[in-house]
């Protein structure tokens, strides 16, 4: 039995990916490009264990049991990273395992995320990431050239190819559309590049998104006629753009291409017939909050983002950080009640929290943003904001990091009781609302501590 | 002293207009077409008072006098339509105002509307479409070809050309891009060609909008690259296939263009930098009912569209329409505190209200429209719900409805005081809650009842 854990980060694109060209292959209909971030803030972990006497191969998600036989997705990455499996050899020189006999192993997978699952913050990326990373690590996999992994990563989730390097990443849609091989992930920039760019991440919602991003595509492709048009005519130049925007450290230009490319993204789903709707009004108080700001600063000095998912990501540098959490906390604090019953875990920076805290926000700015229409003091709408920036790619971790038993391969993580505690005693507080007439939070599935967990 | 009283009906889009292509003429960048509704609903009311004594020319909105002389706009109808006046003569044939002496007259303008301004309600169409129909009723004015006054009406607002004719109007962009001559409107079909055609509306906000029509369209036009897309190669088709539809009285196929138009126009908006929104959660939550609606019937049978504001219009025909007012009344219900405050008015139809109250909706039906995320039950998101139906362009009243005094040619209009009294208390309702941490009404400008008024 061998073993190897890994962990991946999210990515959160600045080029939106939105259209498969092919399904079968994962191929895109654009390339799109993105900031990968930092590990120690949201990462996937992933233990891979194979062994000759796994009879099956098995996928613990976040501590449950997932029928992976009916997965193509996840049997596309076992059996792509197997033809890359080199022969293993002890330190020693000795063969433990010839290449040809990998093909006998079964795998044994256990994955967690440190952040919501399925709410527009990338999982599916990190979680596939990591898959692809753990395999290559067990397997000792070698790419024939340059990005091969990454087109494996691809097949699981598409975004995920861009969670195997650092930095900004963008992933290339390829020419051969017969087997998808130059479809893959780049490297535009290492995670050293632009050591000032931070990265604000407001999560509106952690639950489940209501159409998946595989499906939602889907369905724009078939009806919308300005998806079609945008692929074919508005990405490229916008991917040329920006990379020469990240490459010059050029925040005006990152910023403006990044945010338009979101808006035109939302207005493809907005455009697909029957539309889908992935920001809320809580996103649009978030957008046109950065927008008031960004026009009292006189320049591009913020600019957000949203995947398929309500929760909003606002790139900036580090020199208006405690400006902007500052003036963020203003319009979108914790919920007090709920901060005191359980803990505040609010910002994932306790530091940053006090200094933002402590800031004095300019009046002016105030009353411009105050103009919005958001009232300031509004707490639950925002569940937790993260602070971050950009990382490096996948990492191996040590063997006590293990999410599978080292003896029996079995999965040995529990999702943390804390999160799954608040979840439920939110689940009445909404109810007990419901009886005045208003509803302000979903009753399901929110994780306010987002712990680690523990292990069995 | 010349007057004449007349109303003229709002109209709403199916094919939208959005985007000028040139400011100076108002004409657009693609043709529109929309049904113009009936004046027993919504309207707007003007009366034209014309005298030589008068040194100036004055209009009074809504009961408040505005300042005009700064208004190309309503300058530009008054001149227009002045152009086209014929000579005034009266039963007996004898020459009361001579053809060439209109140019000395002043004119003083009273206009009022039966429901909420600037709220996406086309009320700048019903208003000006009033307006051209009162100057040219009092000066007798004749067109030199068909449609001439519509493009007189299209210089006030775009929209307002539509709103000269009954039925199905098309808004034909034309291409004589130097003099607009041919950027007019043309009836498609009559009010009488499709009885059994409806529309509910229901009223999400009646507060301003923060981005005027002619602002956000010039924003649209400078940055979306998808309008641009839009306006030159998706409309003519379905102009094409939704006059044929309406002609066929074939709802499946206008049912979804109209649906898909209106999207297409939101996500234009979307792409718009900075982007501007104009539908809110509320919006969203009627889109997914109608769909959950449409898939339970098997077909399109409800068809939504939205202006630029949150308000729903929702074409439907005759043998849905208790069905459908129940369903929104299920999700959208009168808020019961402010309807006993202030009493209830609404809808605009009790009988209609009384047959949905008595509906029975299917369970199934049900439950697919509670699986869209909206709770049944909520009231105060929707204000007001007018059922209404095609109706006739612009009615000439008598002249006991006028609202400039015959003796003077001054306003004798005054805005309806129980709606200005609910909105004042509406805006103390607010602050109230804010205490509680929860924002439920805007405080300003709540016109309940949408009274008529009275004179002084």
């Amino acid at each position: 039995m061998f073993s190897a854990t890994v962990s991946a980060p999210t990515n959160i694109a600045c080029v939106k990916y939105w259209g498969k060209k092919s399904v079968a292959l994962n191929t895109p209909i654009n390339s799109s490009v993105s900031v990968t971030l930092d590990q120690n803030d949201l990462k996937a972990v992933t233990t891979v264990c194979v062994s000759k006497s796994f009879k099956k191969d098995r996928l613990w998600l976040n501590g449950t049991e997932e029928d992976v036989t009916k997965s193509k997705r996840f049997m596309a990455c076992i059996s792509g990273v197997k033809r890359l499996a080199t022969t293993k050899v002890s330190t020693e020189g000795e063969v433990l395992v010839d290449k040809s006999e990998w093909k006998h192993f079964g795998v044994h997978v256990s994955s967690m995320n440190t952040f919501p699952t399925a709410a527009g913050l990338a999982s599916s990326a990190a979680g596939y990431a990591a898959l692809v990373a753990g395999l290559a690590e067990v397997f000792g996999a070698k790419e024939t050239y340059p990005g091969e992994l990454s087109t494996i990563a691809r097949q699981g989730s598409g975004s995920a190819c861009r969670s195997l390097y650092g930095g900004f990443v963008a992933w290339r849609m390829g020419k051969d559309h017969d087997t998808g091989e130059d479809s893959l992930a780049q490297q535009v920039c290492d995670e050293n590049h632009w050591p000032e760019l931070r990265a604000l991440i407001l999560v509106v919602s952690d639950e489940k998104k209501d159409t998946s991003s595989t499906e939602g595509m889907s369905t724009s492709v078939n009806t919308s006629k300005l998806l079609g048009y945008r692929a074919s005519t508005v990405v490229d130049e916008r991917m040329r753009s920006i990379e020469k925007a990240y490459t010059e450290r050029d925040f005006e230009t990152f910023g403006k291409i990044t945010m338009q490319d979101s808006n035109q993204f939302h207005a493809t789903c907005l455009d697909t017939y029957p539309p889908i709707f992935y920001m809320n009004d809580v996103s649009k108080s978030v957008i046109k909050i950065v927008h008031a700001y960004n026009r009292w600063k006189g320049k591009v000095a913020a600019a957000y983002t949203f995947d398929a998912g309500p929760n909003a990501v606002i790139y900036h540098l580090e020199d208006v950080a405690d400006e902007l959490l500052a003036l963020m906390l203003q319009y979108f604090p914790d919920d007090k009640f709920l901060g005191s019953l359980f803990g505040s875990s609010f910002v994932n920076n306790p530091q940053a929290w006090d200094r933002a805290k402590a800031f004095g926000l300019d009046d002016e700015l105030l009353r411009m943003c105050d103009a919005k229409g958001r009232a300031r003091g509004m707490g639950g709408d925002v569940k937790k904001i993260y602070i971050t920036k950009s990382g490096p790619g996948p990492i191996v971790l040590s063997k006590e990091e293990a999410l599978l038993d080292p003896e029996t391969g079995l999965n040995c993580y529990v999702k943390g009781v804390a999160g799954d505690g608040g979840g439920v005693a939110l689940g009445l507080f909404g109810l007990g609302l419901i009886g005045f007439g208003f509803v302000v939070l979903g009753g399901a599935g929110l994780v306010l501590g987002g712990g680690r967990g523990g292990k069995k």
